[in-house]
């Protein structure tokens, strides 16, 4: 099967918006083993679509468009599919009712432009969408799918996910392809190569193909089979994977799609832990990745984000002394943090960091990147020091993580306290 | 002037890469003028290069090709390159130096792949790259201008600023081309286009263009004038833009590529203000997004983050008969939780959150997307009650900027007390 994208959109070739669902798309379309061979981006304007559409069924027997779906004038999207199509908009009221509720709930005064969001063509299996007003467009002609899909990124998703790949497994025969994402944080790339190599060559002999896939903080390794029998192919991932686990035992927290945080908060769940945390450097970030999880009010008490000295003792308890002595940035004041939180908000855990995450505020002695990170496990402490990078995104995510991480390798006894 | 970017590499098209680099290229083009038509993603073979340089160099003045200059043996884009235009590889002294140099200056052993990085088709201009071993490449033919660039991002930028837009500039003249952005806060895209119908219509009237660039919470209002001369394009964007403004004030924060929490972080600044904040469903997020901002320090006092009434009550001092008599999420308790982390942490101002984030802990009263914020300016307190989405994500997202918005104009006067 071959399919494309075709993704509408000025913003993206004038770089105010990048194209991250193609990149989205492309790895859910590499997923259900069906490739992607090309993407194009054009500007919004009814020849460029047009010639796009042409040149695109031409080819490719999957067509996915994304964007112009929006309900102001700039958006033609649907105009130019009607004219491709040969066929005309009618209002659906199925739509319409949708897009009524949506506005009667929030209590918004609905525009005729809203309304004019439930006018779809004729000739298209519309694709209902529960997130927002603009519906996917499913058409077919001469054997060539074309999807039209909303330009925001989750509502994209959610009829992705729901609608178009469930539809095009059922339509295409697609080889059969497994992938299990093994997922590391603390370890850099090369030096996860250096462990698993041996490994690694005894895979790629067996067919198998791995991929390191790089994010701040993180690693995932991909393998990969394809074939014919998935059963077959499913065998050889989990007995390559049983081989690879105790190899990456130090960094390994979870797979495919797990986050951290997710992963953290089963173990607090399962364990029934409650969890606080004291927060410099990171300033929320912790708190907020952990509470982005649906649920996690049934373990996380909440934070203290300590920003300034102040707060750390009149709050935290640390003591002026420490602060003094060996600096904000020092294992001292950290310790403090992370039982000072423990003890203030009843918490059986805590992750307290405390760094310099740039660009200023560094010194030859604690140079921008170094962060101290405690964690509590009940009457445990644990704390090290870590140099992470010169670009204060980039430290703020590596320390969320790296807390986290430590946290759960101290409960589950994989670091002494 | 016609240009066309080809990015090639299947990692862009399994969803491993996003591609950055088309985006960053648009904007540098669009800067100088000069119009990107269309961006196309295809794989690192020879038939699909051959295919996308013979389409694009067909109806594009300038193509930009980046990726597959790698020295192994999957990066086919050079020898690609010589096929399509008939020449063959010679080896270049100058670059052959460049690359020994930049091994023995790593204390690098250098192989014969390496060496070969120095091997460029005989018949187009090198582009010395100072950063990296593969060099630019620079073709031209019937009257199309072809430049084959590394896929590393900033070998890439390297070579754009100091080759190929200078070249770019000399070779063409190019139409001046003015953007203004203005950012807006808490409008949806359609009310918005409603509140500036007349001013919309009277700007393309006077033929420049406008587009709405929405994301969660935020809509990019993007002004565009076209022309020969830039300084009469600038007047007339100003014009415009000052004709704009009045009309959204309600939502206006600032321009281009300002953020909210810098433009908070500036008023705090200027008015010597310090900030604290008190988040229940945003779990930190409001604390982080002000945090992001480096130097944030001088302002920012921390956060309680109070996910459970516990802490709402211990450390906000909420009073526990307002939680149980009106609901956490609540005016009572939300103001209750502005005003008390403003006393905790002595500020001058704060912001405080306490919502239904979902997708669970919705009623019938109170919906998923229900949220109350209440901002403090000294001895100022505002709060409103909002239904955001049913997305976790969007709600958090848009109840922090929300909650910064509503202290911005509180502090400036622009919504009573």
């Amino acid at each position: 099967m071959k399919a494309e994208i075709l993704s509408i959109g000025d913003e993206l070739l004038i770089g105010q918006t990048i194209n991250t669902n193609a990149s989205w798309m492309g790895e859910q379309l590499n997923l259900i083993g069906a490739g992607l061979e090309r993407v194009t981006t054009i500007t919004d304007t009814r020849e460029a679509i047009l010639v796009g559409l042409k040149t695109a069924t031409g080819r490719s027997q999957v067509v996915l468009i994304t964007g112009g779906l929006g309900p102001t004038k700039d958006d033609i999207t649907k105009y130019t599919l009607c004219e491709f199509f040969g066929t005309r908009l009618v209002r659906n009221p199925e739509v319409l009712a949708r897009v009524e509720d949506y506005f009667t709930k929030r209590g918004r005064t609905m525009l005729e432009t809203n309304r004019q969001q439930a006018d779809l063509p004729e000739s298209c299996t519309v694709l209902p969408n529960e997130l927002g007003t603009a519906s996917g467009m499913w058409f077919e002609r001469e054997g060539c799918i074309v999807v039209s899909l909303p330009g925001v990124p989750y509502e994209m998703k959610h009829l992705m996910e729901t609608q178009v790949l469930p539809r095009l497994k059922k339509q295409f025969s697609l080889p059969a392809i497994v992938h299990r994402t093994a997922l590391t944080q603390g370890i850099g790339e090369s030096f996860l190569a250096e462990i698993i190599r041996d490994w690694e060559n005894e895979l790629r002999s067996a067919g198998l193909s791995l991929a390191y896939l790089p994010s701040p903080g993180i690693v995932r390794l991909r393998i990969t089979a394809k074939g014919e029998i998935r059963e077959e192919l499913e065998r050889k991932v989990s007995e390559f994977e049983a081989k690879l686990l105790p190899l990456i035992d130090a960094y390994y927290y979870g797979n495919d799609n797990d986050k951290l945080e997710d992963v953290l908060g089963k173990i607090m769940l399962e364990n029934k832990l409650t969890l606080a945390t004291a927060e410099s450097c990171t300033g929320g970030f912790i708190a907020h990745r952990i509470t982005s999880v649906p649920g996690s009010s049934a373990y996380f008490l909440g934070s203290v984000v300590s920003y300034s000295n102040n707060v750390k003792i009149r709050q935290l308890n640390v003591s002026p002394e420490s602060i003094s002595e060996y600096g904000a940035v020092s294992q001292e004041v950290v310790e403090q943090m992370a039982k000072g939180v423990q003890q203030l908000l009843h918490a059986d855990c805590s992750i307290a960091v405390s760094g310099v995450a740039g660009p200023d505020g560094g010194s030859e002695d604690k140079p921008v990147g170094t962060v101290w990170i405690a964690v509590c496990y009940k009457d445990k402490i644990y704390s090290r020091k870590f140099l992470f990078e010169k670009d204060r995104e980039r430290n703020i995510t590596r320390a969320a993580l790296t807390g986290m991480m430590v946290l759960r390798q101290l409960i589950l006894g994989k670091i002494p306290a």
